[in-house]
């Protein structure tokens, strides 16, 4: 179960004002709103939103904050690769075959259902009701089906098709709309299908993940850093995954940015330079263990201590996981609702061998919202086997050795002049072989002179050759290695950078104490769409020069500011912009046009101080610069509360227009 | 004719030299490149792009520039829309009908190829060899087909596919490639096609701009804008257009980065607020009437004066041509090689009314950039009328005026209980009457109690309802009018950041008079990839410190920088960075560790000057903020001239680590 979402002050979080909020300030909209009542307008368009003004800024800022904290400090090389990727290279990844999810159809309604969702949505209901089934012979749940039921729950992940479909028949599982009988699990491939160039001949999907396209650059990023080891490659761009029933708005999309690290490590030493610097950092785990027992509970501890004691398997993936939670605090993320939780074994994408999710608490319980993925060797290897590139890592050892091994010699002319463009391909799979392997073939080569290699499907359809004697020769030779040469192994921490901007929002989202009307937002500077909001106390000519000035004076030192001239009351104003997540506001007045002073409000306390524009200017920028805090600028600069803008609305004395 | 291409200093442009530092510092690589050799690769897979590291940062750049010089400077409000659009949109827009190239079919070859690129090239392959035709018995051409054919290619894009399909049967145009005869033109459209759902019964598109997203959220848009206009949206994010075949590198590609203006204003008041601030900057214009009279031949002038002699039809159009010259400019782009061309009638898109594109001079002749396009309201009221979203501007008249008009009254009631969710639509038909009609139908109302009403495609298949006296009245009223309604006109500037990105490397790519494998590029600062290279003379260990030092202390104050402690040569780092288009370097030699000065280097000079770190940290902030120029720094700083760094290269002595 869920624990029950409260805001940062405390109060019960309700959604629906919560949205209405986002919906009225345009931070998001369904995408295609005014197509929805429309006749012919598909109900499956769905999972699809676009973000207006401060949503925009909001993503950009986060973006920014992103590439701050993790690409500029380290160095990481940013790539732009391709969305539409061949079918070819995603076969070979494995997401054609693998990246699915379980779906049933309830064949009455048409409609398709998540299964692990349904299960999920079925078991929860019964809970809280109490009770069996929707219909009066229901019975109530004992004890046993109670903790049977949590048990489930708990480990949700980790069930695979079948499981899921013995669930469902086992527990009478059905639609919940309309109560139908489904049918049993079936695989739903999540990428999106098209055809590239005028004949539609080849296919191409639009990429789940901006990773395939990093590993593919792998050799160029490594000579790009001059041969040097470990590195990282970063990427930002939109992925795609075609849901099979996408709901829970903003968490569940089909179309999302995501911001990925491909860091590349040797695998044999995965210790982190810079792991010092972070390893007092405190993390909230949620380990295998505990889930598969059946508990949600979460030990704090610091990631030296998880590392010590192989909960986090080493020290560059709790190097990220620490760097994960210094980042969501620094944009804003309540940190009581923060964990981080380790993947089941069934629940792990095809390609990881262990992974960590960074969550969130929402009001839809707990959200996945960054993913560490240990991805190992896999990746590299699956690309340079099909492809026959080498993407491994050479290193000059400090000694050479010497080893006793069997070699593999091909004559390359007659392999290249017998198998043309695939000869690559062929030497790749010759070379890939190991050990035992070539032992078996050497002594197989001297019996009947010629052996059967295992390749990549060729363009003839076969998925092996035979080579005779004179195109290999397989024998012992003791070797001076001077060199050694790896895979290296790839951590990933990848982002969903709108999960996490919406569960934030969650986070920042409450309310003035006496008015449930009057929301705020308490987003950090750094990340809030609009800085600076300028308000004229009056919109009488005389203000504008003023309040210009003031605004381009702020733009030149890059904080993004709005001026609001409307007609409302300067309370409603605030208000409107407390709902932006401003934090701050500049008031010119009518003792501005005096003595030049202005005011400056700060949208959390509704402090207001006073002072001449330059210092307030200055101000402005130490905050953003986070020099200073606004405690220390409201305790040294003279407070002001005459406006009344604030009180204004909350019932108090209307706004006076002092001359 | 395309122009000789020449360099920024003047010498002949040699694309196969400047694509080859492009790909070895890995600004881009073609996508999947690894995989180009596989058997099992399809061909069709072009037209993709990734862009390495220093791509990736150029790109940014531009965009950032791009938002600071149109989004920031007007306050335009940014949105972030979806790239999978329904089909149902894009029918609307007119895209599914009409997004179309004109395609002819080698059926010999299986190859397709696009219509007008193929007389295009066929017909300048025969006037610069001067003879019609590949074979033997080809004639020379004579001074009356030079003229033809020359006309033929200045208006290329005026053309329609059964115009062009007379043009390829009429002067026997053939696949380059083989010499066969080409089947007649048919289009294609250029959208990529999918579908959205576990059913795939939801057709969807990937857009092909991203003007619709920010169309469909006028209404929004307008509010968040509390009602005052004009104002204008800007996007920016991927668009795709399955090209027929894709050549030209980076110029046709079938994935691109757009940033789209969508520039709201009144169709009767088309003056613009800050128009006197650019009136007087030159433009080269290609005007259509130029262009039909098979000229070239560009005109300079003032805005100003454009749009007095009505060349460009109105301020605001003029406004955004000023201010894409002006950007144009600020990234570097070469003066001589821009010119503004204005689009032929038939080459226009189906939605604009008037195009002009801003166009660069390349190695592969005038490439279009910017368009500027005037939408006119069709894609508000195309919208509008489909889904009966009321996407208008209500404005208070300053005095009210009294109208005799027809007037329609719909029994709402009535109509939504007949017509249920289409009722909306029903109406929205009804209301988009004009006066001419009102009048015809009052009568047939009077005489037959029935009137038929057209309407967009409803769930039964329907076009046309009919609708009794019951339902509907129409009477003749005197109406007091208080506020005016109208549907904004849009212009539209759009930009293709890949093809900028491109175009402006031919213009600042260079080499060293004495040394073609020396090439450098002439990015401008506030574009460049890394601003700063950062070069310990030696890789002893007392280095370090002080350039990581240095290093961190130019990234607290936001300027990008790279450390090279490799082990080539000062002079080869310098010569890579030169390649990389890094404007400035610093060098950390044995004297820093003496007395704490660093050297500066300016890529294009190679003028060296020394100073204390904090003098050299101060000169290179006022470049970056543009307060002091090379110039000044250069002669205001001892210079400096040991290190040999680029004579190095030059043959001349070698590097000597000086103790």
């Amino acid at each position: 179960m869920a624990p029950q979402m409260t805001t940062l002050k405390g109060e019960r979080f309700d959604r629906s004002l919560f949205e209405s909020v986002l919906k009225r300030r345009f931070f998001f909209t369904e995408s295609f709103e005014i197509y929805r009542l429309s006749a012919n307008f598909k109900g499956e368009n769905r999972g699809l939103y676009d973000y207006g003004p401060p949503g925009c800024a909001l993503q950009a800022n986060l973006v920014d904050s992103w590439r701050k904290h993790f690409v500029l400090e380290e160095n990481m090389l940013e790539l732009d690769c391709s969305v539409i990727t061949p079918e070819l290279v995603l076969q070979t990844s494995g997401h054609v075959d693998k990246f699915a999810d379980w779906m049933c159809k309830d064949p009455v309604k048409g409609e398709y259902l998540r299964a692990d969702h349904l299960v999920e949505t079925v078991l929860e209901s019964r809970l809280s009701r109490g009770v069996n089934g929707q219909s009066k012979g229901s019975t109530r749940l004992d004890e046993t089906t109670i903790a049977e039921y949590n048990d489930i729950l708990a480990k949700i992940d980790n069930y695979d098709g079948s499981e899921l479909g013995d669930l469902i028949k086992r527990l009478d599982i059905r639609n919940p709309d309309g109560d139908g009988a489904v049918l049993p699990p079936i695989p739903f491939n999540l990428m999106f299908k098209s055809t590239i160039g005028p004949s539609a001949a080849a296919p191409v999907y639009l990429r789940p993940e901006t990773a395939q396209g990093q590993f593919l650059n792998f050799k160029k990023l490594l000579d790009y850093n001059q041969g040097a080891m470990p590195f990282a490659s970063a990427s930002t761009g939109k992925s795609y995954r075609n849901e099979i029933s996408p709901r829970s708005g903003l968490l569940r999309v089909r179309e999302f940015l995501m911001a990925e690290i491909e860091h590349y490590v040797d695998p044999e030493q995965k210790k982190h330079e810079r792991f010092s610097e972070i390893s007092k950092v405190q993390l909230p785990l949620l380990d295998r263990e505990t889930q598969l027992v059946g508990k949600t509970e979460t030990r704090t501890m610091s990631v030296e201590q998880a590392v010590t004691s192989r909960i986090i398997d080493n020290e560059t993936l709790g190097y990220f996981l620490a760097r994960v939670m210094l980042f969501l605090l620094k944009i804003g993320a309540d940190p009581s609702k923060i964990r981080f939780r380790q993947h089941l074994d069934n629940e792990m994408a095809h390609y990881a061998c262990d992974c960590w999710d960074a969550e969130l608490l929402t009001s839809y319980g707990w959200i996945e919202c960054v993913g560490c993925a240990d991805r190992s060797a896999y990746d590299l290897t699956v690309h340079s086997k099909y492809t026959g590139a080498s993407l491994v890592v050479k290193e000059v050892l400090p000694v050479s050795i010497k080893v006793d091994e069997w070699q593999v010699v091909l004559d390359k002319k007659f392999i290249g002049s017998r198998f043309k463009r695939e000869a690559k391909i062929i030497q790749a799979s010759v070379e890939t072989l190991d050990q035992a392997s070539l032992e078996v073939l050497a002594a197989k080569l001297g019996k009947e002179g010629i052996v059967t290699i295992t390749t990549p499907k060729l363009t003839d359809g076969r998925t092996a050759v035979e080579l005779s004697k004179e195109l290999l020769r397989i024998s012992k030779v003791t070797r001076t290695v001077t060199t050694r040469e790896y895979t290296p192994n790839v951590i990933e921490p990848s982002f969903g950078i709108g999960r996490i901007m919406y569960n934030l929002l969650e986070h920042v989202y409450w309310h003035r104490s006496d008015d449930v009307a009057r929301a705020v937002l308490s987003l950090p500077l750094a990340i809030a769409p609009t800085k600076v909001l300028i308000v004229p106390l009056s919109n009488q000519p005389q203000f504008t020069p003023l309040v210009r000035k003031l605004s381009s004076r702020l733009r030149s030192l890059g904080i993004s500011n709005n001026i609001d001239s409307s007609n409302a009351s300067i309370g409603k104003r605030y208000a409107r912009n407390d709902e932006l997540g401003t934090p701050l506001g500049i008031t010119v007045d009518f003792e501005t046009l005096v003595d030049g002073s202005v005011t400056l409000r700060e949208r959390d306390t509704m402090v207001q101080v006073r002072g001449p524009e330059d210092d307030i200017i200055q101000a402005v920028k130490n905050l953003t610069d986070g020099v200073e805090s606004w405690e220390q600028i409201s305790q040294r600069m003279p407070q002001f509360a005459s406006h009344n803008q604030d009180t204004h609305l909350l019932g108090g004395r209307d706004n006076i227009n002092r001359k």
